[in-house]
């Protein structure tokens, strides 16, 4: 299997905790990984950690864009940056994927630019993944939103896409063989959320080969209804952040409290799994990235603030994405709409 | 001052909650209020408590428009519903303003349709009060939202009249002389968001009079930065939806284990003010109801999971709304938009 790029100066903890999470997937895995970035700092991390230098790579690249960039600027200004050096060695094919935790709006653009939109594709989408109830043993923990910020407004047919997209995506990487999808919306009613929701829920409700439960609710969308949520990005977005700020708030409470009295800690044990529940919504480091769908190559964003846990788990959620032929899927799914 | 009229049939506990929040308020106010419904359960339910007979009035009304109906279908249908014959009592000037916790787009439309839009209003918003960190003494531990469901999408002149409406609603409830206004988008940068984002964002910022203080993103809504929130309805709607869940997930976990057993009832004293936050999220009864805003007379409207108290604090803030001549402020400072 090719390579995997990874864009080693991208997020709050880089480039270490990339680097340590590659080196993690170097000796657990068959994986090898090509690490973009400032190779003289690259290489003075490996040498601190175990790693098979079988299977890692480094390419130099000498800038860096970063969290708060302004993408636009960021990538006019930038030419050398890891992000885009890591995207063109995906576009020249000697890497099969990319991974970054780094700026989501600048790896979106670059790679639009460096890469090609699927054939039918109107706009790409970058997909969150979130823990949800279980309803029934064997169901994936982990549910699918999208779009959560590559988007503004979207059409109809967009939304369309996406539902598709993700099914197809999920269907790979979850192994569910007929992935529930649900339109984000103000209420159940097909007819409600303007212009643009009523004619989606009408062309996903009409499209065969999508498992389309209707609409959901912001109050229903931790419940196990659905596996994909479908929503324009202004939306997703802020949903997305709202839903991690006060997991965060959460957790931060029962952590800081145990860590200060044993009585607390005696009480904790008790509603371990309630709090687990809360945990989950804010633990990055178990979900591994979500894709950015619509593009002719698996592109895996992992949250700005990964740890090397979560680099390792991205790059094994992009591995898996080139072996099991994601973007194929996505492409014959798009496709087949016709 | 001339009565409250409140919907007594409107909500999850009513008539019961609805009637005695009435009651309570007799006895401890001056404030008359009308109750509307079936008169003998009013009447009944009176009869279980103590109340001051000369501040209550019945007026009967034989039809409930149920939580769940469809309100276009519900209003045509039902015409001698308790919500139409209480705004119809407004609409007279036998009452000065109206309060219900019933089905909210029934109220919206109802309230459209027998009251009148202040002049060069574009479209009414239903606010929301939401509890968040405090900064300075003194602060108001509440922010409003709005809209959260009275539109779906807006025109940015529509978001700029929410803004001024909502500023003056501030100003005279809560006696905050220039409540900061922010306006609830994917970034900080005034130019994201699509198109109509960054017009209401430029016309917000020209608008002297208007403490406007840019942009705030999903994981700040509960922070301190804003007293008021802007947002279109549709995004609104699933934003407080999803908080309010989050919120009743997290004290649902702590109430309920807090009585299965001790320690963790020693464990939660400890945590109490972390606990307090995020079960403030989830305390209707505190809040007393948030204001339908661009309407010709005061209509607030409670939370459907209204309790007695919650009843209670909103026909409370009716008749400050009334008293203080909030819709006379809210129609000044849209006539001074020009």
């Amino acid at each position: 299997m090719p390579a995997i790029a990874v864009d080693a100066m991208g997020g709050q903890h880089a480039p270490v905790a990339v680097v340590q999470g590659v080196a993690d997937v170097s000796l657990h895995t068959d994986i090898e990984c090509v690490l973009v970035g400032d190779a003289a700092r690259i290489q003075h991390i490996l040498e601190g950690v175990a790693y098979n230098p079988e299977r890692i790579d480094i390419v130099h690249a000498g800038e860096v864009i970063g969290l708060d960039d302004e993408p636009q600027e960021a990538l006019r200004s930038k030419r050398d940056a890891s992000l885009i050096a890591a995207l063109q060695l995906v576009q020249r094919d000697r890497c099969a994927a990319l991974v970054t935790a780094g700026n989501s709006a600048a790896a979106i653009l670059a790679a639009r630019r460096e890469l090609q939109l699927l054939p039918g594709v109107r706009q790409v989408a970058l997909a969150s993944v979130y823990p949800r109830t279980v309803d029934h043993q064997g169901q994936d923990p982990l549910a699918l939103l999208l779009d959560v910020g590559a988007t503004v407004r979207c059409e109809p047919l967009e939304l369309v896409q996406f539902a598709v997209m993700g099914t197809a995506y999920a269907r790979v990487i979850s192994k569910v063989t007929a992935p529930r999808v649900a339109l984000l919306n103000m209420g159940h009613d097909a007819g409600q959320g303007g212009e643009v929701l009523p004619a989606a829920h009408r062309q996903l409700a009409a499209l065969s080969g999508l498992n389309f439960v209707g609409n959901i609710e912001g109050n229903e969308r931790t419940s196990g209804r659905a596996d994909i949520v479908v929503c324009e990005g202004l939306l997703g977005n802020i949903v997305l952040r709202l839903l991690e700020s006060v997991a965060t708030m959460a957790v931060d409470l029962t952590t800081s409290t145990a860590q200060r009295n044993w009585r607390w800690r005696a009480g904790m044990a008790i509603m371990a799994s309630g709090v687990d529940r809360l945990r989950a919504l804010a633990d990055y480091a178990s979900y591994g990235g979500a894709p950015i769908l619509g593009i002719d190559h698996p592109v895996i964003k992992a949250h700005r603030r990964s740890t090397a846990q979560s680099v390792a788990n991205a790059v094994k959620v992009a591995a898996k994405a080139v072996r099991d032929g994601v973007t194929r899927e996505v492409a014959a799914a798009v496709a087949a709409m016709g």
